[in-house]
């Protein structure tokens, strides 16, 4: 059996926000002390993490003096420098002050949303000074509670204004950067926009530069909406969007739990990690969980290292699954191949096709099994095979 | 007050198998006889529809000799010439027989796929005979209950060869019709492939034709995921992509209700209106609903009548809405007008941009006034203006 | 048409903690200034409420001294002097500080469930002392992320034991003072203790006092569980136990939006007021909902008297429904009060019934006519009747 | 590595409507043969199986004629004693037949109130033929699409008539036999009545006999409104009245899946299978589920058999949960345990407790290491510990 250590190769990754976060929400206050951004680089390090993200308030507080920023990055590069972490990501907290209540990019306030850009700007200079590769843009105050206060459409249109100025400010200095779309479907906002990955994969299409934009899914994020997060990132594999990825827990159609990964629908994370193993996907596994406030700063780090180890436990059962002969002769009972067979023949016409006759009763009766497939994949899950 | 009298110029359709459900589900047997498709025709001609639409099965029964057909469609079209009714949109059924019971256009069988092709294929014919112009590919068992037997991006690509080989078809054909996908997050599969209007439209975007095919939400569709109707539908119009709507009513995340349109979530109704009425959409407004089953065929009636109804008093309401000064009044100090300003003035680089100062914990100050808003626009909704 | 003006004999009520709401949530800071209660008093005795409610916490900031207490209190007592505003009732805060990071009476931590209990005999003593005759009980970190981490048997055990022993003081101190139960789903915790109305109301059976203990259901609470909210109040009042009520808005299975009152879902808001008018309810029309951080301070008491507002133009509609007589003719059409007929017969025994024939196909082919039914409904609630 | 062998001691059983489920639904037709009752009991015996339940009509179709119905009852009690299966439980189907579209004890049609207590007492006869000691009542009918056409109290109030007769007669018949309400909180209906567990224990409270009537919760039914069935299940014991169970699979908030048990949220039937097998609960362990329409008649089969496996694989991982020291240690740690002491001490009084000091803020900072602890089941669940 696997001791299930996390290394740097398995390139996981946790954003500054997520161990140190302090457990104030809607009903409760603060539960633990702040947590300096160079500790928490020791400390993921030590755990066998790769990279660690952040929101520019995250590690530079909002009102730092240009020498007091200089210090704090001074610090936060050394501890890199000790421990080789890396920032693969980085983005900007366009959400939390009050000048942002109506949102960032898409606020009705065309003075907010010139500052988000001059924001998201700075953002982009600091991750790319950090050597980050990924710039995430989750946009969750931009919404509404009463749809006569958001014209959409403007929204939108506002929305690839601003994704075409930072894609052009990138391009203009020569960052190797790209962007990652994050979809929400509601919280903090009654409806936000961009609500699930679909949406956002359809809205990158209209821009100037859709190479250099993909998605961010979140696990929890889709399964807000009661969506199958693997299906959603299937699609946006299929797309050839999945530029970076969230990974944590959610139980169900709720406020956004943001459970350290595994501990939420089990059998949707075995399968999301089957296919992201399967995928070629080589980007960051990288953590946006929220240790709950029953926790002490132990419990962070163990909620931490836990989001690791139940990675590393589902992709070795997945690896399992997809090596167990028995399987592999479901998966052929379930014709699960047949569908990566072109449905017109090779130098067929469709009159062809047309021209087919077909006992449509008959291949009615058969079956396809899924439930002893299924079954496979519980019991690998279960590790009782 | 106005008499709500519906006109042909409104555009309202329903589909055959709305007026027509018997009533079977999971739980109960058919509670109403069969409705002749005639019948259906006259019907809805006297209460103030301009339109039926119909699966191929709902109007030439499976197995009909083409003796049948042609008697069938003889007396279907002596009533529509009676009328005057039209038949405005068409779609296929793939789903009802056990063939389909892995889907259409992605069933793992091939052999499967191939069939649903052909069945489409004829039902576009049949839609082109009656002068459809929109044929509506709903995918409703195309879906899965276990991640294990479903690949999603094979299934993409299979999807995307039978809308290449429909549109293609078409082309050759000469017909004047386009494509309208309609999404479903869930039911009768588990997860169910395009699960809302994002997934579609982004969907569209790799296919040949991306041109000839557009949405068909369906408001219970998207709110079954908890999705905003109104939102979903603002961001197909943004895209260029609402060639159809299926309008009807849910009351939150739960079974497909298909209520009759208005008798679900009543703002989101009205807004749904607001914006389509006000967004240039001159396609059919289509009820995709199913009469309870505590009703009998009077129930049928009157609840059809009431679609109809609602759609116009939800008209009258949100131009009341639009012409009322106070709301005008309401709208500036919300800023909504000012989200259609772009965000870089003209002439203006992002470098004068970046170059701007702002004050921003006094702007943080400044609230949106969208409660009044929308107060208003309840007040609109309950006629109390 | 009427003014929909608020009088005192209307009752309605508000938490302090919500027109107070300064904003503060798991993505933003808080966006308004600190409200003072006295002020918060003459703000709502000017918009014709009649009542004000709050936690301990939230009239007398935790770590107040003893002069500090008499000051604030002096100065409420004041302003309720001189506006005629009463305090209906009163409620403890088991929630906000780090102590009840795992809830309060049900706490695994023995020493912070003795604290929770003196906290809430405290806050009995306030309420008592300011005149309330209810006493609200919300356990919303009563609750758990884990399974493992909860006995849950043994935490209704301490709930029963707390509500003895509180019950035991109000008799013993001889307060006028009845205890009514909030129940929640979820948020802040994962799941909570006693998740809808009917948890509570089968809790409340095993009380020592029950006849003590009623429930104070919140509209959006029970929304956020997919439940009807009318359907869960009838069975409250069925039961006697409808003590209190927590009127605010909710747009579906989502966070815990506390959208002022008529905003959410409008069709069962007319609803439920149809219901609490014509049951004999007769206690206050608490409205515990938050100001979205999108408004301002004037947005806030916007938002209050919208609130009023929209039950008096929902009461005024159920009031016209009712008299309807096409209504009553509708309502005899779907023999709603055929219901109220005991199934078995004055003098009948159950042997007489077992012993009827009856024609089940025939029976069967009896249509209800809900929909004219609910559609007269709707023409109501829109005004158009 | 156990075999998980079902056993008879397991005290497995089915629903003959469960494997003999043909796939109807709302939008499809029948994928699979009828399966003969006999057949069933086998099939269902050579599985391991201890138990077979039904409605009414599963076994005796409607309008059998004496004779008919002899012959069936024959040929079953044949395979019963052939086999050894038994009959724990039966039940009525008031659901299927368009008499009770407006459903069965609160129809509003008197006449079939009469007629479905008629058929429930010779259901209850034939229960008792054949040994059942649990008659379980699911009203899924009873329910309402409109607020408007339900008078939620008087249908409680037909409710408890109904069970105060049905309960009458038992007793007067001198039955063993206990009734178990079955709550679900939509579907088929838009609302139903007695949606959730807790709101079916407070109803039983009202009734003469309530010593007689429990619950038979469903995993699916609760989960359908977000709850937690393992909390639901806790109440349901602490109230004693946990008389028989339903298992299946849900995956998430939408239409009732009835999936395989254990194929929807994998860590809560873990915790529902820790609660239960150390909870004393001794009844049946009943699956209620569905075998997905993809399945042929061996897919049903296999489906049935991976129920037991799975809830004999999750009872052998829970029980190594409960033995495994270092989980000892983390209960010990998050103090799960002390929830079981009584708040107030032994000889202690109220105001003993009020007379106490306590650092508020001290304790506050201690954590409850429940992610640690929640870690530690999901390895069991994993089984890689």
């Amino acid at each position: 059996m696997s001791s299930y250590r996390p290394e740097p190769e398995d390139k996981f990754s946790f954003g500054l926000w997520t161990v140190g976060w302090r457990g104030v929400n809607t009903f409760g206050d603060a539960v633990r002390p702040p947590l300096d951004p160079a500790e928490a680089v020791h400390r993921l390090a030590g755990l066998g993490a790769y990279g660690i993200t952040f929101h520019d308030d995250d590690l530079i507080p909002p009102g730092s003096s240009a020498a007091e920023r200089d210090a704090i990055l001074g610090r936060f590069r050394k501890a890199l420098d000790e421990t080789g972490l890396t920032v693969p990501m980085a983005t900007v907290n366009l959400f939390s002050h009050p000048v942002f209540r109506d949102g960032g990019f898409t606020s009705n306030s065309r003075a907010t949303r010139r500052y988000a850009i001059r924001k998201a700007v700075r953002a982009i200079d600091l991750a790319a000074e950090l050597g980050a590769r990924t710039f995430v843009c989750w946009g969750g105050q931009d919404g509404a509670e009463t749809e006569a206060g958001k014209d959409d459409r403007a929204a939108l249109e506002r929305l690839r204004e601003a994704f075409n100025l930072m894609c052009g400010y990138v391009r203009e200095q020569g960052y190797d950067l790209r962007f990652a779309v994050e979809p929400k479907p509601n919280e903090p906002r009654g409806d936000v926009l961009l609500p699930t990955v679909g949406h956002a994969l359809a809205f990158i299409g209209e821009l100037e530069h859709p190479e250099m934009v993909g998605v961010n899914p979140e696990v929890g994020h889709e399964q807000m909406a009661g969506l199958n997060f693997a299906h959603g990132v299937a699609q946006a594999l299929w797309h050839g969007k999945l530029f970076h990825i969230d990974l944590n827990g959610q139980r169900g159609v709720k406020y956004d739990q943001d459970l350290r990964f595994g501990a939420g629908d089990v059998k949707e994370a075995f399968f999301l990690v089957d296919l992201l193993e399967r995928s070629g996907y080589d980007g960051p596994r990288h953590f946006d969980f929220k240790p709950p406030r029953t926790e002490d700063v132990d419990g962070v780090w163990e909620s931490a290292a836990a989001c690791m180890r139940n990675y590393l436990i589902l992709k070795e059962k997945a690896a399992a699954f997809r090596a167990d002969p028995e399987v592999a002769d479901a998966l052929a009972a379930s014709r699960v191949a047949e569908l990566s067979e072109p449905t017109l023949g090779t130098g067929e016409s469709l009159a062809d096709l047309l021209a087919e006759d077909f006992d449509v009763d008959a291949a009615g009766e058969r079956g396809y099994h899924f439930e002893r497939l299924d079954q496979l994949a519980m019991d690998h899950l279960f590790g009782v095979r």
